[in-house]
Order: C-alpha cells, then sequence, then structure tokens
C-alpha cells in the first residue's frame, strides 16, 4: 500500500490526538539524544495489517527512526513473534508507541477476523465483502485491512457505487421506480445494486433489470430458492446476521457474495505491544 | 456535549470520506426539493451515547435539516426505541444516513459497554478507567461515550497525565530513577503513576513516593495484598485482562480503580437504524 | 447541489486566495456598516451553472449578504439577463465579486459547452462524457456543471471506476493479462472498461469479456466496423479528437458514449459580470 | 519555482481528489513492488510551464520516484519532445500520471498562450498582464505561468494592489471622491489604479492624481487620445475585448500595459502526454 | 473588519489549543443547560482592538452565546469600564473566556501603543507604520489592531509589497543593480522602495530612481539632511532604534513615515477581564 | 524538543502568511540557482529558544538549505554572537529569513525574561510557572520557551489541569460546593487547585481539602501567613502583580510557586538578525 497523502494525514492527526503539545512523561525522563530500539511483539495468532502504516507513524513523528519489518501484510504469525523493529531516539519510540500500536492493533484485528471469514468459505468461491461501517476517518484503512484479510471491498463510499436501499424504496416507492429513474443518470462504470427484503421482491428485481442484488436478513431456505430464480442472470449478495457459525451454510445456497458489517464495526484489536529493549 | 470546533472537524471529515464528490444513488433517484422525515430506531438495548453527534452530521450536510432527539446521552432504551427523528430535504437524509448511524453506534456501543462494567462493580466505590486504545482520530468521542456509560476518563492523551510504563522503567533503569528525574519537572497540575508488575516494585513505587500505582496484570491475590501494602497511602489502579466475569472480583480486593482498554478498542457497534417514513 | 462540506471548503480556499488579509480598495473606499445591492448579467448567451456557488460565496464571506436567484441550474438565458440580485453590506459584495463570478463563469462555461454537444448528438440515444481532464481541486464542480449541460459523468477519479489504458496494457503486457488481473479483484460495483486503438484489439477485448470498450482515436470508419463488431455485448465509447463538427458523425455510428476532454480541460470563460447599482 | 508549503497544498489536494480511497485499475492489475519508467511526450508546440509541479506530483505521491526533466519552464518545444522522464514504482507513476499532467497541461496552456500575446507586442515596449480571472484555488500557479510566458502579473489578489473598478465607483459616487478617501489610507508600497469608461473620466482621474489608469473597453482612437491626454504623467493600461488579432493595435497606441483576461479564464490545455516505456 | 474565512481560522485553530478535547474543571462544575452572564472589564486606559474577535470565539464556541458590545474598535476607555456583555450557556462562557481575552488582550495592547506613538507625532503629519515583525500567524490581526490604533500598514507581507533591504544589497551587489533589475519585473501595482544605512548611499537611491527611500538607524541629523537631498522627490520612511521619547524629534525632520517594528514585536497586553455575573 | 507534525503545521502557516503568492523583491532580484550563505547574529545579551524551530522554518521552505546551530537551546550568548548558518539557494534564505526571525526573536525574548525570574529567586526553591496567557496558536511553543528559561509550565490548557478560578466560584457558589462537585469527575491523573483572594478563603480550600492553592494577587504579608497556615498540607502558588523587583519577596514567604503572565503574554522579542554573507 502506497503510504497517499491522505493516509499521511489520517497518521498526523493521530500523532497529534495523542502528543498535542507534548509527551510529559517522556519528556521529563529521556534525554533528547538517548537512543534505543524496541521491537513489536504479538500476543496472539494474528494476521498482520498496516505495518506500513505503523512503521509510517514512527518516521512521521521523528525522520530519525528506523524501522525493519521482518513480515509483510497479510503474513498471519504466532503469538510470541517479533513483527519488526525500530531504532533511533528513545523518546520518539516512547512517544509514538501508543499511536503506532492503535493503528496496527485495529488494522490486524479486521484483517484476522476477515480471514477466519474467508477461510470459513473456502472453495465455494463465494467472496466476502465489507461495507461501509466502517470508524469515521479511517475507512480507508479498514477497507484495505479487509483486502489484507483476503476479503473484497464493496463500494467505498456514496460516490463509487450505486446502491439502491430499503430507504430509497422507502422514499421513491418501489423497485421498478427507483431503476428506472437510475439508468438514465448511469455512470457508465456502475452497476445497479439493489437490497429487497424476500422473493417477491426479488422477482422485481430480476425483471427490472439490475446488476446485482442483496438478499437483506434472508433465510437459509429462501436464499436457496433465490439462487434459483437469479439463474446465473444476477449476481446475489447475501447480507446481514452473518456469523462465523453461519457464514458457510449461507454460502453454500449459491450466492455470489456475502457482506459483513462487524468486519469493520465491531473490531476486537489484535493484541500486539511494543518492547524496548533493555540496554 | 458542546459541539466544539475540533468535533466539527471529525464531523466533517466524515461526511467527506462518505460522500466525497456526491451520492450517485441518491442523486439519480431524488428531486433535489423533495421533503421527507425518518426515524432512528434501536435493535437491541442499548445505552445511547453520541446523539448530539447524531443530530449535528445531518445538520452539518444540510442546514435545512431539522432533528428532534426522543431522549438525552445517557439513557438506555429497550430494543425498538424511537429515539429521535429527522425532518427535511429527503436527498439530504438519504446521504446523511451512514455517517450519522456510525458515529452513533461506535459511541452507544462504547457507552453500553462501559455500563455494563461500571454496574457490575456498583457498590463497591471502584471507578472504571479508559484508555489511550482509541480509534485514531476519534478519543474525544470515544472517551466522552465513556463518561456517558458512568465511566471516568484515565489521561487524554500523553499530555496531560504523566503514567511511567513498563517500556520507560526499561528506559530509564528503575521506578527509583524514574521518579525522581520526573519530580523536578512536574507540572503542578499533575500527579505522577507508575505502573508495576509485582509486589517488590509496588514496595519500590510506594517507597519512591508516587500518587497513583498502576498494579498490571496481577492475580488476585497479589492485588488484594497490594492493597494492604499501599494502605490508603496512594491511588492504586489494577489493569490488564479485566473481563467482565473477573471485574467484580478484582474490584473487591479494595483497589480504586480498573482501566480496561477494550472499552474503546473492541467496540462492538451498537444495533441502530433510520427509517425513512414512507408517505 | 447540495453545499456540501467539501464544496464549502472550496469556496473557503477561493475566498482566502483573494482576499486574504484583506481587500485594500474597498477597505479605504467602503464604511463597514453601508449597504447596497448589485446584480449578476449575462453578456452573450449561457447555460448557467453554479448559482448555488456564487450563492454560497457571498454567504460565506458575510452572513448578512442576501442572495435572489431569479434562475436555476440549466437554464440557458439571453445576454443581458439579470441572474440574481445581492443585497447587503456592501464592502462585502465588492470584496466577494471576483470570487464568486470566477466559480460561476467556469462552471457555466462547461455547462454551455457540454450542452453545445449534447444538442449535436440529439435524437442519436449517445450520451456525451465527461473525463478527469479537470482543474486541479475543482473536479467536483467541473464534473457537476457537465452535469447541468445534459452530459454524463464518466468515473469521477481512480476510485470509483476500472479503465485499463494504455499505459496500463503496455505496463501489464496485454488485454488479455489485464483483464484477467483484474477479475480476481472486481469490485462488485463495478464494470471494467478497456481502451483499445484498433479494431484487432477490439476482438481481444470482446474475447476477454469486459463490459465497456474505449475506442480510442479511431477513424469515422473504424468505429462502423466496431459497433458491428460489438453487436450489443458491450458498451461503446469514442474518445480523443472530439469536435463539436464531427460529432454527431461518431454519434452516428453507433457508439454508445462519446468522451470528450475539452468539457473541462479547455474551459472557455461564460461572460458573466455583477453590476452594483447606484443608489 | 521554489515548491512553497502552500503550492505542496495545492499538489496533495490534486493527489487525494484523484487518488482517494485508491487507484481501483493500477491496485488491481500492479504489483506494489515493480518498476519501470515513463516520459512525457508533446503533442503540439507549447511552451512549457509546470516542470517543478509535475515533477513535485510525482514525489509527493512517492517519493521513490525519481524524476529527470530535459528542459525548463519557458523553453517552446516542438510536438514529439520527451521533456521528462519518471522512473521508479510503476504503480506510483501510474497513479499519479493525470494529475501531473492536468496541472503541466493547464501551466503551459497558459505559457504558451501568453507567449503568442508577448510575441505580437514585440518591440512596442508594452507589458502583456494578467488578471485575477482564475481558476479558484490554483491562482499561484496559473499566475506564475503567466510569467513564465513572459507576462507580468498584475496584483495578485485584493491584498496586494489597489484597482478602484467600476463598482467601487458606482458604490462611492465617482473618481474624486475614491481617490481621495484612498490617499489617507495608502499604504507606502502601493500605487493607485483607477478604471474608466470614457475620455471625460480619464481627465477627472489625471486630476484626481493617481498612478495608473485603465482604459476599460475603449476603441483604439480613445486609447490613441487618451495617450496623448496622459502624456506620459500617469501609467496606462488597455483592457477589455483584447484579442490576438487585435492586440498589436492596441499596443501601437501608446498605452503602456495590456491586460487580458483570458489568459487565465479561458486556457486551452496543452496537449502533453506520459508514456509508459515498455519493457 | 469582516470575520473572514481566515480569520475564523485563527479563532477556531485558538479555542482547539485551549479547549481540545475538553474544559476538565467547567465540565466538571457546571450543567450543560445552566445559563448565565458576564462582562468584560478594562483594568487600565485601554484602546479597544479586536471586539469582533473577542465575539467571534465565543460565537465560534457555542452559537447560542449572545455579545453585546457597548464600544467599538478604536474607541479609547478608562480603567474600569465595562466593554461588553456575554450571555448564555454558562460553561461555554467559562471555556471561551481565555482564547477571548488572548486575543483581545493582545490587539488591544498593540493599539494601545500604537495610538500613543500616533499622538507623539501629532500636526507633524507623518504616518505611524507597522512591520512584518509580528506573533507567527496572527499578522492579519496584528496588523489590523494597528490600524485601529491610527497607525498605517507597511506591506503585509513579502507578497504585496517591494522592500530591497540590506541583504538583498548584500546579495545582488549594490543598488543600482538591484533597482535595475526590479524594474522589468515590477508588477504595475507596486513602488520600490529601498533601505538605505547612510546619505551616499541616499545619493545613489535618488538617482537610481525608486519610489521610497528607508532611512535605517539614522542620527537626527542625518535625516535631517536625507530630507532635504530627497527634496520631496521620493518618500522617505525612518527606522531603528524609534523610541516614545524619541519619534516627535525624527518626525520633525521632515520624514514622511517611522516604521516601528516593537508595535507588533514587543507587545504588552492590555489588561482586561471577564467577570462572571453572580445570579 | 522533537519538531512534532503540530509544530510543522505552526511553521507552515507562517511561512504562508509571510510568503503566499510569492516574494516579490526576492523572485525579482535573485536568481533561482544562486547560492550563498548567512548567519545569525545577536545583538544584545540572549538565552537562546527556538534554534530548532529557526532551523525547520529554512529547511521547510526549502530542503536543500543546510543550517549549522552553533549554540543549544537554554544558552546564554552575548551579543554581536554568531548563533548558526544557514547555507543554499540564496533566494530560499532571503524568503525565510523574516519568518525564521520572528520565531527565535519571540521565543529567545520569553526564555530570556523567563531565566532572569528563576535568577531573582535562585536559591529559595521557590518554581517559577507560566499561564495560558500566550499568543493564540502558539502557545506549543511559548511554553517550551518558559521551559528553556528555566520555568516550569503549569498547565498546557483546559484540558490537562483542573484550576478552579473566581469565575467558577461566582458561577457556582462558592469552594466547598465547587471542590465538592468536582471530586466525583477527577480523573485520577489530575490535583485540583483553586484560587482564593483571601486568607478566609483559604480557610475554607484547606478545609475542602484540594492539592494547590493559588493566592492570587495577595500582599507579602497576607502570603507569608497563607504559608504558615497551609503549613505544608498543600502546595501555594503566587499569582498577580508578579514584577522583578517584587518576585523575591514573594518567593521569600515560603510559597511553592509563583505563576507570572507577562513571560508569554507581553513579550519584548530578543533581538537577533540574519546577516547575509557577501561573496
Amino acid at each position: 500500500m502506497i503510504i497517499s497523502p491522505e493516509v499521511r494525514k489520517i497518521i498526523k492527526r493521530a500523532l497529534d490526538e495523542d502528543i498535542g503539545p507534548g509527551d510529559l512523561t517522556t519528556r521529563a525522563l529521556i534525554e533528547g539524544d538517548e537512543k534505543g530500539s524496541a521491537y513489536g511483539l504479538t500476543k496472539e495468532e494474528v494476521t498482520l495489517a498496516g505495518l506500513f502504516v505503523f512503521r509510517e507513524v514512527f518516521v512521521c513523528l521523528d525522520p530519525q527512526l528506523k524501522i525493519d519489518l521482518f513480515f509483510k501484510d497479510g503474513d498471519t504469525v504466532p503469538p510470541g513473534t517479533e513483527i519488526g523493529k525500530v531504532t533511533g531516539p528513545l523518546a520518539s519510540i516512547l512517544s509514538a508507541e501508543r499511536t503506532a500500536l492503535n493503528f496496527l492493533q485495529r488494522m490486524s484485528g479486521i484483517a484476522t477476523l476477515t480471514k477466519s471469514f474467508v477461510q470459513a468459505v473456502e472453495g465455494t468461491g463465494v467472496r466476502i465483502l465489507d461495507t461501509r461501517k466502517t470508524a469515521p476517518g479511517l475507512r480507508i484503512l479498514d477497507k484495505y485491512a479487509v483486502r489484507v484479510g483476503g476479503g473484497l471491498n464493496h463500494r467505498f463510499a456514496l460516490f463509487d457505487g450505486i446502491l439502491i436501499k430499503d430507504n430509497h424504496l422507502a422514499a421513491v416507492g418501489g423497485i421498478k421506480e427507483a431503476v428506472s429513474r437510475l439508468k438514465s443518470h448511469l455512470p457508465p462504470s456502475q452497476r445497479i445494486e439493489v437490497e429487497v427484503k424476500n422473493l417477491s421482491d426479488l422477482s422485481i428485481a430480476l425483471e427490472a433489470g439490475v446488476d446485482i442484488i442483496m438478499l437483506d436478513n434472508m433465510s437459509i431456505e429462501d436464499m436457496t430458492r433465490a439462487v434459483e430464480m437469479a439463474n446465473g442472470r444476477v449476481k446475489l449478495e447475501a447480507s446481514g446476521n452473518v456469523t462465523l457459525d453461519r457464514v458457510r451454510k449461507i454460502a453454500e445456497t449459491g450466492v455470489d457474495f456475502i457482506s459483513i458489517g462487524c468486519l469493520t464495526h465491531s473490531v476486537k484489536a489484535a493484541d500486539i505491544s511494543l518492547k524496548i529493549e533493555v540496554r
């Protein structure tokens, strides 16, 4: 992942948030020119994501810091693994530590969870998708972590994909009307996706001529029937109430995609810490 | 909570992130001047936090939107509760929906979890604290939500509290040396807190003369003994491996504070949605 | 068009750029509390675009200013038309004048040119598309103006549409390889478009299975042949060397879209001025 | 030109605008560590301007990219000229391409047009000036390009020059009153310029004691007469309806400056492209 | 003074700087909906400047606050004067207090000092000028306060005035060479000013043909002689070592301007406080 | 001091403020590639502070500039001392000069004044404190300079320390009520400080149980009595009307801290200049 100007802004904001006018503890304890080193250490099995962000946090605070990474994003490592080493001004290492870890732990948490869903549907050909239910301001990193975990990104935002949801249908009056309004404004790069809640809406959507249909909160039986009805004419995306226990069953109905909000809205931080090397 | 300039910036960034150059779906489906309304709806029991942010997201996108809130932050409501109503340009409601919910769901998730910990220690006099393990860029909201849930904020960041952690001790060489270095730089408004991993370090810390001691990952037995050793001379904060199952036992050792990282680093979004009223 | 936070930032930057530390002339000439009014006046036939931006510039500088708009975006008006009226503190009107006009003139220039292309292909069913060749920092407004003129937006940016261009093909080695690499990463909301320079590449692209094919700089004859070869299986987009003289001929080949860079990269500002009403 | 912090912000915004959450096509097609090179190529005769911006765009996105420039700003080169070479990570070259070209094409378009006006008045001693009719947010670059083309910058903005325009006169009541109000507030570094529409206003302006007089939309005959009336006491600036056909005639009236809005408000992008070198 | 977008940004930054994640004291002490009022009170004689900024700070933090101002910028008031009243949410008043006062005290301090210099030269026709020696980031306010105190602004910055200083001369090789280089690049709105250190340099500058000459750190005798030498052909500006004791003597030499760095680089804050009205 | 992202933003803003669209004088006088050097020179005895900011200003404008510093922050040097040398593109040196000096002069002015207060109380054990009366937007630098001068920072802002001031007491009703409200919200890292105006309030504060008591504007006699009353149970901070003449007397009363607003609100810029080396 290129550290784009956008990602650099996110990193700078996070450092400002945590350091602001200064690190009271470190400033008092450490001389400015003291050098040292520290390594990142996993405390559980983790699929790593965000190593480049982890590095950039340190470099952004202090360009004198050098970071060696021993793994790359997407690697799954056991507990107790040294994942990288930071060397340079000790005060800078200590001041950047928490911010660097907050990114790495969140992103690795997302990748690790995503990977478990991806593995649960292995062999079915189904792709795991994320949603727009991300932490405000961090979507670019949240969605990157989903890709690292083997997931596929659904649209990034409202500006890069068309999805007619229940609230649009309520506002417009129905699938047929909505699809017809959309077609004359359709950017050529975009497919049309519509959300349906039951099989009779599915019929209408199939007739209206869309590219993808989201099956919202349907039973396994209904999804199975939906796959038969679609018969390959459109892509089908299952959504709602997707758990690790249930995801394979959903995949086996024959849908093309399964989208999962909790990948990014209910992240469990990966347990990774930073250890200063005692000299 | 006052919607400060800082919070407004967070909201603007989140709206930009999700809407950017425009909401493709809504732009095509809804005429600019069509009016409508929608209400927020809980789908599980939730301690609400962030209602003012929820409101500000809509107003920030479109000052013509009116938002009536039926509850206030800190209220715990059952599933199926209408929490507020948004009225005005329909396109604006639809475009702001996800961003408004992303804030409200995260913040209410934090408040709800915090409240369950607070209730678990009720009557013991122990206060539940948060940590700096927050989503980068959202700390001001994460920590507010902890307060809404009945928790107390630990230091906000590196700039407003002194906490000598294991890495500082590794860098400096020991508790005694660290505390002595700190004392001549101590801002008068700040207390000194030091992290200890065992009872012998506790003795050293007690002797060095600090205000608060964090007991990191200690057993219930050791914490009980720590309380005796401290004997009211310093405040004690338990930290590490704090679960809902274990928190009351920790509280009953007699410590003053229990700090819990997962309140903010492993948030489970509260299940709240927005429903357009069909006309 | 909703004045989104993003558009407000563009407007603020433009006002800062032109006013910065202060309007030397107006500050010296006009008392702070003097009131007055001014109206916008077209000096040629114009398809108006950006009236809401025009209004917001004044309000952003001075919320006391009131702006009445006599037309709406998309209206085509003859020379000499009063398009709106600004009333309030005279100093603010004078200071905001140039910035407000710079937006309105550029945006109306784009809409007017777009409309002439749209009219030239009327009845053929072909849609006129824009490109990413916009003024840096103003794309959201440039592309909005294209829509106002009756054009359709191609992808907004690199993040919301897939287009394999000649440089990608040079880098990857060929259409077949490129399409195959893309398919496993394809976000479900996106179509694949590929650029071809001749009919033999068209054959390969048709076989590779893409959604849209851009015919780059082809002769009318080749485009006609391309339409036959595609035979409705994919959408075709003509691109390169599109002039008002030639656009209808291109449209009559049967392509679906014609994309035109000069709509936004070679804008001729519409001639609109602001006149203070002498009291 | 120094790449000032201000210019860097413009470049970052442009990259964000085009890349935002990521380049869908390149991300899928190119491995992160693949290297390559590309060269810029003119497709028509161009006076180059903005080569340093072109370079900075690439470096800003990816500091690993190396850019060799074969020309310097102000050089006029024939079609088919290789103007510079970019080497490094292929994905970064592809992602930055459009943004880099958008700057270079606009700026070179301005320089090229400016140069044609400058050449048209060669030998008359007249200087070609720009105006404040620039693309919002890009004035610093637009005006730089005018200088590269041999033009002279009029005031940059409202804060660095005093120009009493028709609307000021309408507001204040007349030239005499306006000049008298200004004189007591006149910053010592500033001259006073006033716009006049006819010869009788010219007389009043000459009497009021200003430094420069702008002759707005006057006929060649009136401008000739104006030069006689001014008789060297003030500088004269011709403005309005200045075309390449007419500019020399205006220059030969003896005015000192000719200001031309279309240099920046009706830019025709220079035709320059980027070609990946096939390996 | 219009509260421009630029000034609003300065105010927002200052509020963020002081309030950041929250006002610990006020948050704990005051209920969110408690109302109250406070008035500004001078503790010494002050020439007021920045009342509009004072107001905007409160409104920017909390739009519910109402501010009544009893004076206007430029008024000189005795100690013990109530200058304005703030009414509304008590917590917001308390949180904004220091930021509002920091602006008002600095700006009024500048205006008060400027006024004392202006009064010291009253009747001589000399104008008091400021310099670019302002607090970084606050120049727009510092220079405004100088105007309020009756001073005239020298150039705002490097971009709006030409001043050849000793370091330019050292770099270029001499006054003659510098002026000649400048003349072909001279923006029509700008005068040329040059700094001289002695009378022989003055002769050279007079010959080179500049508009203003700055007499740097000259004795009263030399300045008197300089006025004779210039004989009205150029404007003269005295600079360096200007104190209240000495300023009238300098003015009486016949120079046109006296520029004074300490007006803005060595500000003494005006003594103004805010008093909450006890209910 | 680490040049944090926050400090870099302050520097960028200051450069933008002074250079904005360009340095008219330098641009016309100096060729872009001319090289040169300059050294900083003190003109009075100065305690240096901000050398790293001085360096960063040059580097931020032009990364090709090299800066050698001959001293470090906190060094006190006599008039006529060369403090550092800047080498590289001459135009960049000239354009950055004023901004670099404005920071260095203000910060060194603060450090120098602070040091004189610190020396005046030498041997008494009293620590000199600053306040929040800083230049808006520059607090991080102002407070750093106080530390360089040997002072101790009071709380940075409203977010990192609790101080119950007269206005809080007026709002809440009294010390006892205020302290009691605070205690249940007290972040564990914070001490409580309360301001008292007389000895009877001191008694109440001592009883209420706070950590620090600020003695506001008390006479030497009352402060002496206060020290006896406190008898070591709390820290005492003297505040108000502290001059160099009076500070030692205050210190000898036995208070622990003396806070002084003028350290940062009434700064006298240190006299330091930059001299270009004539080649």
